[in-house]
């Protein structure tokens, strides 16, 4: 004989059926962010997904925004909740806000298979237009969290994610094209990698961003170029011969670098 | 004896008391768009702004998002609003939100002055995040026209641009940094310039949006290798002597030079 399970709500579900009874007095409606979280490990460049609830679909971290904080402060908060980090660094970058993006439908199902009921006039069901981040994280130092709609939260390779929730894909691919564009005119880097690293693991990265190969001699040239890297006198071990030189970004000039990034080359 | 004047509203000041009275209805709360419109004349670059009714203030021209409609449709209905141009080249660049920026005192200064009562929860009075965009025109094309809280719409010079209200002048910075920043990666101009213009037209816009000297044999190989320009065979009339060819855009390339710009330099 099959069981039924009492619809007792856990914690978290209450917190859920909290959030959307009283979301309106804490949150401005109709606001959220959405964050892609760039991450670069083992030669691959990785954005963190929630998995939603009962569903096989994934999608951004994102949150709300507070009545009295700024959206780069809410987007902020949730980068905090969702990676255990915080001074992450944060760059918006564009506001998405076709009126046909916001349809809550899958979430309103998820809500109401956990037992939790949603008017048709729920601040939650009306339209959202979202502000979307970007962020760039050192992979080895986040300690990834679900939410209250999630159950997994996970770092995917980014040529391995197909088709997310809502305009999340869209977002994505907007995010990538803005990092690609920033790679242009400033240094980055300083956040995806560890502390000392080497020649090969910069252009690696810079590689994996730009998706696609470049020249040794010409990356080396212009990388050393913006004035932002020092050289350790040690050389990394256990490399069969000829081994690298270690490298650090130099924090005294990386400020003055991003300013004459934006000064450009004209 | 001093007269009295009976509190007769125009025409223009019944459309605003609808607005303030109304809005809520067809409007998204706490959101607005501001626009920096940039034209280019006589060797001088010009920002449109507006003077507020009966004060010394002037700002960007601005307005709300309709229920219904995507940030984008709201600046470019506002354009088309107070310049008369439809089509015009806009770019989203940045969400102000800091809680403290909205201060409307001023304007609802100004509404009480012309005899509009405003309650202190209506929902003009509330906090607004707005959503910046810069917009590039040519300039003898724009027939400024002020909106319902404005009494004139004029270009100024953007060297004699003072205090603007509210976070304006901060708008106003970071949309000439986007502006400075896009022309190392993307050939602009296009908007800017009429269909015909000579070279050191071109160079001199260049300048005065980076508020630079250029080397004029650099400038000319930089922007000619951008391979988004035409020569005319007609030379510019009344010049003493080594009159300047004619250039135009080559639309056909240009959106090839765009895409090449994203991919960028590496």
């Amino acid at each position: 004989m099959q069981q039924t399970l009492p619809l007792i709500m856990t914690m978290q579900q209450q917190q859920l059926a909290d959030l959307i009874q009283n979301g309106s007095r804490q949150f401005l409606p109709h606001l959220s962010v959405d964050c892609v979280v760039f991450g670069f490990h083992e030669n691959l460049l990785k954005v963190l997904l929630l998995k939603m609830k009962d569903r096989d679909k994934w999608g951004l971290p994102g949150g709300f925004v507070r009545k009295d904080e700024s959206v780069e402060r809410a987007a902020s908060r949730v980068l905090q909740e969702r990676t255990g980090l915080s001074d992450i660094f944060l760059q918006q970058f564009h506001v998405f806000s076709d009126p046909a993006r916001s349809d809550n439908g899958d979430l309103i199902a998820t809500l109401q298979q956990s037992g939790i009921d949603i008017e048709a006039d729920n601040w939650f069901t009306q339209r959202f237009l979202t502000i979307g981040f970007y962020a760039l994280v050192e992979f080895s130092e986040v300690t990834p969290m679900p939410d209250s709609f999630s159950e997994a939260c996970l770092w995917w390779d980014l040529n391995k994610i197909h088709t997310l929730m809502l305009d999340h894909n869209q977002i994505l691919n907007r995010a990538l094209e803005m990092l690609r564009l920033q790679l242009n005119y400033q240094p980055i880097g300083y956040n995806l990698l560890p502390e000392k690293f080497t020649m090969p693991e910069l252009q690696k990265l810079y590689e994996t961003i730009l998706g696609k190969k470049l020249d040794r001699r010409n990356f080396q040239r212009k990388i050393t170029g913006f004035g932002i890297l020092k050289r350790w006198e040690e050389r990394k071990s256990g490399v069969a011969h000829k081994a690298p030189y270690y490298y650090s970004f130099d924090k005294a000039h990386y400020q003055q670098a991003l300013l004459d990034g934006l000064q450009g080359g004209w």
